[in-house]
């Protein structure tokens, strides 16, 4: 079974994440500072900084477990419960778990498949924001589209959120992985020390550390921060071994490592979604950065033909598992003539998984 | 600065976690499963079921990120928005923030110094329990009085907590820590299966491994552990080095490791206990568990005397930094005259710690 259905790279991490690891051993294992390693605080700042040409400072930082954490920390500290919070739809999935835990309610802001499910124009927005919203949260590049906004888009979403004082709310988990000579864009660019901006950020994705549980929340604003560091202070601290062999990893990353890694994925995303773009019934865009493409089938229920492919098909003994996309949505009943796949596997497995699934879907509609 | 203010054993890890961790070099880091590695929760059962003489499942368990994740899932499990959880007072100051995020009040039941901190009689709960109560929350050996119950204690409060159809959450992350003899109580013991109960659990202190951020919370009520499970997909998975090494340590554990390390704390005890206990102005219990005691001073702001013990009292040139214990207190005004030591710290070190802790009290009442 060629795995297109979870997000999770199949490279190793750096060998400067195991030395790191090395350095470790026989150390006692303590609670870190509750706002991170300082060592990781400032080799994650040196390293941003170099990679955005901008000037953050540690101490805007905490390190959080995962991605995820910071998401939950950042609800928490923007909303009451009952408060509601804007998002792309369709967008990453565990956004409405993290909602339901803050008691938040997710407002969806519809995205198009037949526009390339581009980020929303402030009308968008606005019609939908109401005396409840606290914040707008963007994804980007997002997942599951794999859609990257302008800096003109991006800077005009933060006018709207000053206008209504909202917070913006920027999960950059995959910011490093662009495509066609994109370069990565991050809010921190567009407005430094924007008292109204959260970063939330990750090693998962850019460095193949899903496992660590090592991410990162930032935010200028003093009042936010101390906010989140309570809320840190609270869980006592992040994972001190995945803390310390990225700090050392950050230390000592090969020039040219984030660059070298979106070309992989660039021919990743190539070798997967061209076979599957020559299909006469398959709609598919050329997802500008992340690792996931949206795919519409000519099927009312793109669950079921996944599940066909799992148990009906196969070529050669090999199928391919894909995810089916409504659980993207937030909005009910979007997307279900839609899947999710991953490139996170070699070119020539991508290749033939689009084979498998072209082929599978011509049999699926000559049931 | 002999530190007695925090609960961080100066112990390592048993080496054999290390070796744990040398086996991950050079292997993915991907996220496990969400809800533990499994070779991690069936080594946790195993050591867990050797020690108590008990017979849980690998099932039972879910792998968090250290007990306070357990802790944040078991509020959120157990109750809605203005739910109220039945707590020990003194008890762990963190339970208040975990509570804050999961929007529940806690009611404190109140314990008396005098009463060595004893666990409180079912009439005491009964009193306090009102419609919105959803559990009773207990830490054993209580964190910070060293306070461990009997069986037909922790039997009577289960008892109660059936009686009025609520859970009964025990925190058991010092169970292994009993002195003068005893043998390590979990609720397990007098009531294995019930589905009524959820146990927390750590490796933190019991392991030396409070950055490694492993704990467990257990369930044998499906639906309980089914919400849970919901809860800890979300945040996809628990750190996954420190998973590895763990599990690692537990399958290769030295026989005796806890029996051995429960000695070496006793001694830990007696070296800074027996010395305040001979002060005449200075109360002191002798804790049954834990690594803490509470110390009652004849001041009146007991974070205002150890204010002075940092800034202008020392003993050839060291003093003690200890932890005044108003923060234990969920009910605001208790404990003002009460500070926590910890005893984390080799004998000859804490022996010396008591003593300037003993003279520094004389020059403070003099000032």
């Amino acid at each position: 079974v060629y795995g297109l259905n979870i997000g999770e790279p199949d490279t190793a991490p750096p060998e400067v994440f195991y030395e790191g690891l090395r350095k470790a051993e026989h150390q006692p294992v303590p609670y870190e500072a509750a706002a991170g390693f300082p060592p990781l605080r400032d080799a994650w700042a040196s390293w941003l900084n170099r990679s955005l040409k901008i000037d953050t400072r540690p101490d805007d930082f905490l390190v959080t477990t995962g991605a995820s954490e910071a998401l939950i920390f950042s609800f928490l500290t923007c909303c009451d419960a009952g408060d509601e919070i804007l998002v792309l739809d369709p967008t990453y999935a565990n956004f409405a778990g993290f909602a339901a835990m803050a008691d938040v309610r997710l407002k969806p802001i519809e995205l198009a498949f037949d526009d390339g499910f581009e980020f929303p124009p402030v009308a968008a927005l606005a019609s939908e924001a109401g005396p409840q919203t606290r914040a707008v949260l963007l994804c980007h590049p997002n997942n599951p589209t794999g859609a990257v906004p302008t800096a003109q888009q991006l800077q005009d979403i933060l006018s709207f959120c000053e206008s209504r004082n909202i917070m913006l709310i920027v999960d950059e988990t995959y910011r490093e992985l662009v495509f066609d000579g994109r370069q990565p864009l991050s809010i921190l660019q567009i407005h430094p020390d924007h008292p109204g901006v959260i970063v939330i950020d990750s090693l998962s994705k850019q460095f193949s550390l899903c496992g660590a549980r090592v991410g990162f929340v930032y935010s200028a604003n003093q009042a936010i921060l101390e906010a989140m560091d309570t809320l840190a202070q609270c869980r006592l601290a992040a994972p001190s071994l995945a803390q310390r062999a990225s700090a050392h990893m950050l230390q000592h990353l090969p020039s040219g490592f984030s660059e070298k890694r979106a070309i992989e994925f660039e021919a990743r995303r190539d070798a997967l979604v061209q076979p599957l773009a020559n299909h006469p019934n398959v709609d598919v865009h050329n997802p500008a950065g992340g690792f996931y493409a949206m795919v519409r089938l000519p099927v009312e229920n793109a669950a079921d033909f996944a599940a066909f492919l799992l148990t009906d098909y196969h070529v050669d003994g090999c199928t391919v598992q894909v995810a089916p996309a409504e659980g993207f949505f937030v909005a009910p009943g979007l997307g279900r003539d839609l899947v999710r796949v991953a490139f996170v596997c070699p070119p020539e497995e991508l290749t033939a998984a689009a084979q498998i699934l072209s082929s599978g879907l011509d049999a699926y509609q000559e049931r």
